[in-house]
């Protein structure tokens, strides 16, 4: 099977970048996934791909050896299970709040007896190879998501969901929900010391670690701060970025 | 009917900056649109879109006040006709070699006894008003590439085609025709030469003249030189220019 | 934030039509939209829409004034949100037949601390402006559907929900579930005084109320009783019977 | 092979109803398709479909016994091939202005030694029947639309082109070239000459005559003038005509 | 209301064809469903179809006398209506694991009194007729998939839930949560017990009995073991064959 | 640049498999490529594939080292550079029947001074690698199909067209247009003679040859005759033959 190469850096005491995708199209997915980035995340809660986009944007992002990722729109089995099919390597599962819901969502990215994903991986064996049904059980990445003050409660129990593989920290909705400010790269200290909580309980269950950012500098202090993985930044954000700053610059006349 | 806001900005002395959209998405188009840019330029001929995801981008284009161009595939009536009807409110027609081609594309872009364009202007009239088939003829743009040494050649009998609005300069094609490298931003003097002789033969006959541009720095000296409109980034320019960028500049560890 | 038109027209004391979408087509969306109704409704439960025509539908009718409601599938947390981030102004529940399943359909509607919807609204700052995150929770519309006889036998304590904006009729799931025949424009007396209790209801709670048509004389007489939005048609519904009635009177010799 | 049920028509001396498909949707495509209608047309000129639409709206009128025509963008070979082998039994081509023009048409519509169609009937021999290669030639229609003044001058060399089926007048376009106003149910005298005789030489020449119509009224009088297929009506006008006279009608209080 | 082919099959003692379509496309499923076989399943779990797929393969199947299944992702409600709505002739639910998750699946195919089927069957009613509502409840078939342990060991009171019209037995799924390997066409001694005791209760219940195979061989041991309705292929599995069986004999040189 | 392996495999004595697309899917696609063949034809003329999805398809074929082709619709410059423009690494052009054709084609696929091909390979650079415009000229292949009988007249001067790359037989249209049969796998003297004149002229120019075939002997015997390139199977044919074999061999009782 096909090496989860998320794994393999994080094996290797290595960090990873990752870049979020909204916009639902093979090309852009492409032309990301050639820029050298170790994962992608393909958005179905708040970006605007739908199951037939991901499996284009799959589709595309495996030209390149950046790994695939989903967050899906819900904790919904079926939904977790067709990501997977098609060929991700690893699901995000947005706002899980407790141990029950934790084990939800890993036991659908599990096939028995670890869990009850059920069998039928049809871009996966592609993608993989034909050993994936013995072996994608320790390849593929749950990824529970950690964002609401539930969630901060409970962490250390959901961190200790047998099969679970990181917790990836959302600082909008996290920063929200702890009565701050719905932002990105928060400062405020509330909401910073749950995100080094959401951290330092990754590391004390052998847990990778992962944050959503959009600055280059704050991205860069979550990877001295620890994090084994960082979302550096979205498509949507660099054309918006990219976009605005030229029309600061540009002289029509 | 709706104004064309190009037309506007330079009956008024100004200049108008194009983006150029080669991902075919409503929704990275309509963050674009949303960035303040004059105008953007669909594109079907270099770029991924083509006649479903061009409908589906006018409409997002149409939540603004950007004017929405598109770039047809080539040189041919039906293709023409398709994108004015579905409100496009502009053409380019790539490789304009000779008076006859450009006749044969003004021609689809405008109605007897102007031309010979046929009547259905399906989404035209939603955009642009119900008077559209009295206005059209003077709202909508015929822009000609100018992008070969045929072109070159022929420069000044295409401009003289009868309800032609532009010469826009294709500066990667242009150079190859001429020998030389085919790249953008042009700097080679025989390349530069051949420009500036379509800037000059356009305000010679009273029509406005564009060109493709990759820089921030080369678009505002094409502003400074007298372009009417100048197409400044690319939706994936921005983004492999942005990804590369960050590349560069993340520190994993 | 662009405001929702439809709590202006009912502050004012007016009344809203609405139109219903089951064609999951940007184009014919677009028309109707542009008819001048005051919202539209884009079915994903027993329309065609599925999420990516949504966002098409959605771009189509953001080119007008006409307000955009979406029907989802099922009383899906994921689903709903997913609504309002492309950019729905209100969000139509089906089948609403309890207090808890009221309050988990409204917390899916209203961010912290109000409701549990997560932070990403993609396409709605697009449409709605750069304040949306501030204000959205008091412009975006909460509609539970009430169309079983659970649903009426605890519409008070369903309407009795905090965040819940309007109670909407659908006649004929109603009308079945009472025993009764599942048809539109229902004068089967039992069907009636539920349909005027769920309007009762709605109006002591200072609630808007809404239902389902499909005559113009039902229709006119749901105003004249006193329904705040009243759908009076649907795409598919005027396609039927505008070709049935050319049916009845084509001489074709 | 499935009969052309339009020939069976018409060798029975009766005439055809057409319905006109510019939303680029199946489910509209099929509702419309149940309606009875003897024919509709699938219009890839100023209608939105292309060509993937058109392979869906053909699937869905197949599920009927309504005539599935498609008119084509313009007079390419590719593209008429491409209809036919999707499972049209028809093709319209727009403008045909000489008899040049049409030979190019009809040679693209039949098999040698009549044509030069090139063989691949894909969806064409699963709706039509395994003796497809056989019998296409003499079921398949060819229409020419007679649309300009050239056409109409033309006129008589046109329907003289061995392999035509039918002259299909485009009362908006045939108006505009002769200088008239380019709408639809002509009533100027000049451009109703027209129609009259590009009527009277389809009949001196053994073709049927077909035309667009936009009322029921107008449509009734080309039927009872002779003409053998009438367009009468199209989804979008359909859709449009009907939201219209309900927004006239409606009493919001 | 169309008649059910495969109760009608049933009722004549006869057994029924299954062909598993997981390609998404019309064209695909319209040329399989042109073969012959009395039956085809459109899978949404762990095929690649998603909705709007879905409604384009419903739509092919509709133009044969094929029988549209549909197996939907997850027991979901909302789904399982949606697919009943678009056409589908009968259901089959994942991972039916107890009593209360058969009556939750089964009262979302049938309309009040005997489930809560939300009344909407936009396409249904084209390919059914006009009484579909009367007559539905009676016709589409619901299906329950038994590929677990726990739905083994519960299958007698599964099978008990009044409305139920078949279990389908998951061969893979099956296997690996009994402890065994996860295949299709099953000879361990353990699993073909289980499928045996799938197939007995079926029978005791007064219910059909369905498997899905991967060979023929083993498909005609099932029809003559006494399954009702046998899956003998799917679409991606005829073409990985096919293509693998001439990569073995093509002798390039 | 990523080597063209048809090239390789050639240059060192070798012959070529090649497998038809017409289903227009990308999963059907990536299954049909990670199957070992040295290359696939997506088939724009009498496949169902359009512009959309050719590019979903050449991106899964992107997955594999298998060659991707693309037979274009029509002779017609702007989809002959949009096909390469898309990572195509060859075109296959229909009914070539002239060296002026020929010409016309061959100049589409290359770019200046050897052809007229515009600079943008969008897809292609992701593809094949960023030194795309350096080499493309001498990479990807250029490919006239021979398939009526002014194409056989012609065909020695249509293969001294420089830049030429391959002759591919359309066995069909071939007999066809010779008065014979249109079917594959010809066996019609005639059109034996006819197809080893192509052969043989192919090879005296120094080109490749190909042919379409539907049988593995057949297949077998074109490879054992000389022929570079042979088409061995299509999409739709395997699933089309698979289906009617168990058709035959299927016993329901």
């Amino acid at each position: 099977m096909r090496e989860n190469k998320l794994r393999t850096l994080w094996i290797g005491g290595k960090r990873a970048t990752n870049v979020w995708l909204a916009v639902p199209a093979a090309y852009s997915t492409e032309i990301i996934a050639h820029q050298g980035f170790d994962s992608v995340t393909i958005d179905l809660q708040h970006g605007q791909g739908d199951y037939a986009s991901m499996c284009a944007m799959l589709t595309a992002v495996s030209t390149t050896a950046s790994v695939p990722l989903v967050r899906v729109q819900w904790n919904d089995p079926g939904e977790v299970m067709r990501a997977l099919d098609a060929g991700a390597y690893g699901v995000i599962c947005p706002t899980i709040n407790s141990r029950a819901e934790c084990e939800r969502f890993v036991g659908a990215c599990r096939y028995a007896p670890l869990g009850y994903r059920s069998v039928g991986p049809n871009r996966a064996v592609l993608y993989a190879g034909g050993d994936y049904l013995a072996k994608s059980n320790e390849t593929v990445l749950a990824i529970a998501q950690i964002e609401t003050a539930d969630g901060l409660k409970n962490v250390d129990e959901i961190a200790a969901v047998k099969g679970l593989d990181m917790l990836y920290v959302g600082p909008s909705d996290l920063g929200l929900s702890l009565g701050r400010e719905a932002r990105m790269d928060q400062t405020d200290p509330i909401v910073v010391a749950a995100i080094d909580k959401v951290l330092a309980t990754a590391k004390a269950h052998g847990l990778a670690a992962g944050i959503y950012c959009v600055s280059l500098d704050y991205a860069n202090a979550m990877f001295a701060k620890g994090f084994d993985l960082v979302t550096v930044a979205s498509d949507a954000g660099l054309i918006a970025a990219g976009a605005a700053n030229l029309q600061r610059q540009i002289k029509t006349i």
